[in-house]
């Protein structure tokens, strides 16, 4: 079965962990290296999460913005791809495990990224479901639109109210462009489907623990984009600190507001395979790195992205982008090569701050460029030019392109496919005691038209 | 929450079970109508059928041949959509059942469709999926990328062969169509991905009980796609019956063969609801209507598509084609419209057959258009065209379209994205006994390179 010229057997070995941005990257800064790389994801594919948002609101469907890794990798015969999920690690025998196996590297990359913090309160995930997976991004999906043709069917006007009320918890860039799309989908793409409910008069709020939204930007951008969120319609909160989750809704100082479509945006904490390395961690264990991203004592061990803390002029440096995991994968493959090859010190890690962008709904973002700082429909195209040049390859550029000129024109949501297996349990859609189709008492139908 | 203007309280109330094709059209055609519509479907949207292959061998995105009923019926405000699954009907009391719930009617409309028929073995779809909804499809998939994510593991010879072969059991359309797809997936668009296995080599058998294929099609068109499908490497056993299914595989005219991926694409039954209405059936289910496409001692009660079987010059009629439901659909519909206006009896149901198309990969198909029957890149162009033309919506047409044609130009299949909870327990892909990456004895992966 051995089709291909492999790479030298003496070669050694490099292991990836992850194959998101960070992963990606650190592989294919090694595709001329002498090594043999082997990337592991536990799942096939590398999605571009920038977009996540947009699959949850139904805006693009998950197959656009994630392609597998295998295909992103086909032209590098020195790499192999594996399908598993890393169970555990042991740096002194420089060795992953996946079950009861055990695979030896020469060199580790960890990429494994980050996951949602519940901040000790795991249980609240059931009821406000968080997105860093396709997966994730499907069922939230799924969720807003059982909630839609639930509401449509349904007679007690308290629960038509949870059922369109949406709540975000947690103001940074995916809260607030959570709710920007939200509004819209809201607002316009799904307005003329229904019969019995006005969507637009769906509630969105937002919550931000904190003094305002999106910390990582300017001040002045930030309240710029409230106003925006705020003229599409959505309820912004900030000070505002959700207390308690639950199936009927959630608590913010105090007060009880009943919601079926809980989302979680909070903040995050790093993998939890970063824990594993017996290097020292921070509070949201992240991994503390050198400059040039190894662990000490263990300069084959490098951590990129959301798993590592840079001590940088004193301060702490894990800004949880895109941009940080592309350019810390680029570094640490070519970094390898380097020590392969024999050449001595490279110089340290150093991040090219091109700039950050979020966007609120159609024809509106921030951009914070450090030089320059501007918001409206310029930002907007840029938004989309770079989220366009940065996707995973050239099909989905175009396939991207093409939905979003789409939507712009019709307003059109199109991907809405809801299918019996992917209904969630805890908002049974039909049938329902109070189904607005019949009642119990064999109202029918036609009675409430 | 009532924002629309409803139609009339007294207007007749048609209930139309099943949104795709038939139902879709039924409702259309009753759009100026003094009538109120409920459309009601177990999903949200209804799909295209001719193109479900073509999900389940990655080569376009559910999303891309599927939209909301809502959506379809949206500029009818005379229409309600409802998501639920009709449990029972009651033709004397004019009632649909939903579960405890009952709805009344005027008119119905049943146009539930057709399921999978495994002849008596219904313990056979858990090892042999067939291929008829949304989920059905991804679950194909889902099964296909699992079993070379697996394959490329594994390293026992006997278990990889079994991996690398795929049974399609019936050599109808779907089964054909699959073949040729499944062939051009293996030989072409992955195979430069992997390392250890060679997807080239993988088998393809396509199975029929029959004394050939496309019995529908004249017997010289179904030679020629026979060979096409020999040409393109599929395995083609005619007059050869599955005895048995199970995890291991299929026996064939008592010959085991180990298989992780069987397909059914045999025959079909009538969906279980045309049994409900009192009406004889023939012996696969489905209701013998009248001329109209009523039941006898019911002329309110009409079937459309794969759930009726019209006799006809003495023969029976229930092709199970696209075509037969959007006609069956549309005539229903007027027929209903001109009842409730009052008017005579219209004329019979008399299906205007356009042509009968059947495709095997890129660039061949075989066209049966009655007074023309051709074969070849020049039928395959009309296939493509009249599939385009016929796709729910025009965005469906240009996503469509656009893959296509960039699956023509690069041989790549794009949605192939394979998520932790799709995967299949029966072929788990990792970690396993005997995974590739490193064997039970500490064996590394570069011993296999």
């Amino acid at each position: 079965m051995q089709k291909k010229n492999g790479p030298g057997q003496a070669w050694p070995h490099v292991i990836i962990v992850g194959g998101g941005f960070g992963g990606t990257h650190a592989a294919h800064a090694l595709r001329h290296a002498p090594v043999r790389v082997t990337v592991i994801d536990r799942t096939n594919h590398s999605v571009f999460h920038p977009l996540l948002y947009q699959v949850a609101t139904a805006a693009l469907s998950s197959d656009e913005i994630a392609a597998p890794i295998r295909s992103l990798l086909r032209r590098q015969p020195n790499t192999d791809v594996l399908m598993a999920e890393v169970t555990g690690i042991d740096v002194d025998r420089r060795l992953v495990r996946i079950g009861a196996h055990e695979l030896a590297y020469d060199y580790l990359v960890l990429a494994s990224g980050s996951e949602y913090n519940y901040f000790g309160h795991d249980e609240w995930a059931r009821h406000a479901p968080s997105l860093k997976t396709v997966t994730d991004a499907r069922r939230i999906r799924s969720r807003i639109i059982q909630t839609f043709e639930q509401a449509e069917q349904e007679t007690d006007p308290d629960r038509v109210h949870a059922l369109l009320t949406f709540v975000l918890v947690g103001g940074g860039p995916t809260g607030v462009e959570m709710a920007g799309a939200l509004a819209e989908l809201t607002r316009y793409a799904i307005a003329p489907e229904y019969r019995h409910i006005d969507t637009r008069s769906a509630r969105i709020l937002l919550f931000e623990a904190g003094p305002r939204l999106l910390a990582a930007f300017p001040e002045r951008l930030a309240r710029k984009a409230q106003a925006e969120l705020q003229r599409k319609g959505v309820e912004v909160y900030t000070g505002a600190a959700v207390s308690t989750v639950d199936a009927s809704g959630v608590v913010v100082a105090g007060r009880h507001i009943p919601s079926a479509n809980v989302i979680w945006t909070a903040g995050v904490k790093a993998s939890p395979l970063g824990a594993q390395l017996g290097a020292p961690t921070d509070r949201l264990g992240r991994v503390k790195v050198q400059p040039d991203l190894s662990i000490p004592g263990h300069g084959e061990v490098f951590l990129v992205g959301d798993l590592m803390v840079l001590e940088q002029q004193g301060r702490p440096f894990s800004p949880g982008l895109a941009p940080v995991a592309i350019q810390q994968g680029a570094y640490v493959g070519k970094r390898i090569a380097q020590q392969v090859a024999g050449q001595g010190d490279t110089k340290p890690f150093a991040y090219r701050n091109k700039g950050n962008l979020a966007t609120i709904g159609r024809a509106f973002a921030i951009a914070d460029l450090g030089w320059l700082k501007f918001s409206g429909l310029l930002a907007w195209l840029l938004w989309g030019g770079v989220h366009l040049v940065y996707l995973t390859n050239l099909w989905n550029r175009v396939q991207v392109f093409a939905t979003w000129l789409w939507a712009y024109m019709t307003y059109d949501r199109a991907v809405r496919v809801l299918t019996p297996d992917s209904l969630q349990s805890d908002i049974q859609v039909a049938p329902q005691a109070e189904m607005r189709a019949v009642g119990a008492d064999g109202a029918p139908l036609e009675d409430r038209m």
